[in-house]
């Protein structure tokens, strides 16, 4: 596979601060042809396993050959690695908080390697900021074809494992839970659309509340609590043209179970 | 006319998540050489009349040949119609439901399409996404000069109407009303300066408050209430270095009147 | 010098309107091929010397030959000047009103100059939007290399004084003060890293609380106030994985003191 010259971004800097320009210009200071897409940098302070599942859920819509830098770091300047995952197509450079593993449960890993920090670099490297010292260059050496993925370091066996729970099911029950509530404060969940089986059959629930299966948000009347499978083929519970997180008062967490009908 | 190359998004995504970066990766996939960019995501959620505000309002500095790609759509997935606008040069993809409407009050429209959805599509259309599966892919194409407006589909005649007020005139009173308060709190109203005449002998009144008409922010003192003709030549009301819609008590649909002498 | 192409912007503008989307499209439409990088618009409202120090810590990690416009102006319309500031191998646009000064604080600079707006403008300029009308195409001439610094007006001896405070060095005790929370709830100092000397040997006090002083965010337990040089070269204190700002009770203007042991 060859790079296609984009990177996508994925940190929870945020839009405040000067930090995502800031590893932008490095990046385009070493290699000018770039192009730059902004997954979103609100992620979650500190969550680096909501980074992982937007890039994971997200990378398929990306050209082949896309290098995704991820950059959700709170042990920044210690010794944890930072990984490349070379996956589907697309190249994954993250650190290992869970955040490189998470990725790994959408795509298929071909190869997961450990970056050698230990070389010269062509800069000084702070303690505080790897996401402009490390990941930017080197993730523009890779968009640019000038290093290869086996050259930046050795493999490694495991990654530090994502604590994101995955869904159960218990014959025709499906138990998983709200992952994060979006900007409309859509609720999405754990529960792949596919575990439903015959949508308007099933019965879901969450938090006291049951929920309509309906095939999109248009498809109601008032701000009914509804459950659909969203844009990532994932189910979602929402409240059409109402903030479903805020209305029915359910956060990140709370279990949803799916009965469905034999 | 021929494209230019460029594409601006406006939509009520925000910036929490993944949605417009990757509407960006299916338009770069599409059409690796476009120019994106981003007019605002942040319209209020769920007022397709805003968005079109803000394009109708901008587009004028854009590049004549601008794909213009907006996308508030709480209805998506049900049968409401996809419009191509043709005007003043510029070509603008929007949800029937005011949205595209509203853009129209603000240009000189030569052709209204409904974008005929039915033609096999290259990927599977989700219920609930269709700025990443209908209205990304259709501006690349757009934009690449892979496809003619008038290839899209049937002339319509007539559209959805916006339901933002128009200001009326009754002699030498003008009455209006604010459409929304900006960053900086400072309050849009929809009445062209144009109404105003000659603006030191225009009385300007908002929710029992009186409006001295100025020239530019600066040209005050402390925090009064003060009127000027803004960067989009429309009313508005300010406290200059302080945020008016706070200050004042002041929200979207209040009405605002002119008593212009004669 | 030869600009390289790439325009960096930095406005108090925010994400919620189309302001800063109209800035890119005339400059885009004056310059094609121009390369936009964002560093923020989201310097706090009317705070022209927080731009200064955010652009003016922050051009280092750009290319040589980079424009840099920075709009926080709450004077526009007024006789207030646009200065452009040669530095470093790279060119400033600002406002007079101590952004330009901020600027300077943080590079060489080899030429002030102020911009003649006399001279015929391509389009009417409004009182209150002078980034879209004086400043977007001024940088894109710039960045095309159709107009030279030299060109755009006279020298000017001085500028509008930058009010953020500096830190002052009393024997072994440096006094300093906070200048803003960070996204993350950081809190970034005017201490140069340099003034601390041995790190492990400074106390470093503010608002009541003590700050064990650590090399980066990692080595800690809990949430413990720590004190550390950050990505800038500049003391900053944290409270790791928690907002210090809010933990703390600290807000920009608060004294800060270091004492060094000898």
């Amino acid at each position: 596979m060859l790079p296609n010259g984009i990177i996508s971004l994925t940190t929870d800097f945020g839009a405040d601060d000067p930090y995502v320009g800031i590893m932008k210009a490095v990046i385009v200071g070493c290699f000018p042809n770039v192009r730059i897409i902004d997954l979103t940098h609100q992620v979650p302070a500190y969550q680096p396993d909501i980074a992982g599942l937007f890039l994971g859920l997200s990378c398929r819509w990306f050209p082949f050959g896309t290098v995704h830098l991820a950059v959700v770091d709170p042990a920044v300047g210690t010794d944890r690695d930072i990984i490349l995952l070379v996956a589907d197509a697309h190249w994954f450079l993250a650190p290992d908080n869970g955040l490189a593993d998470e990725i790994g449960r959408h795509v298929t890993i071909l190869a997961r390697r450990r970056v050698d920090t230990s070389r010269p670099a062509t800069t000084r490297v702070s303690s505080t900021f790897h996401g402009r010292d490390i990941f930017a260059p080197l993730a523009a050496s890779l968009a640019a074809d000038e290093i290869r993925p086996e050259d930046v370091g050795p493999v490694v066996p495991e990654l530090a494992p994502s604590s994101l729970q995955k869904p159960r099911r218990c014959g025709t029950r499906v138990e998983g839970e709200i992952l994060l509530a979006d900007h409309f404060g859509n609720l999405l969940t754990n529960i792949p659309g596919a575990l439903l089986g015959h949508r308007e059959a099933a019965a879901v629930q969450c938090g006291g509340h049951s929920f309509r299966v309906v095939r999109t948000y248009g498809n109601t009347t008032g701000q009914e609590p509804v459950a659909l499978i969203n844009s990532f083929d994932l189910l979602e519970l929402a409240c059409p043209r109402g903030d479903a997180a805020r209305i029915l008062g359910l956060t990140p967490g709370e279990p949803v179970t799916v009965q469905v009908s034999g």
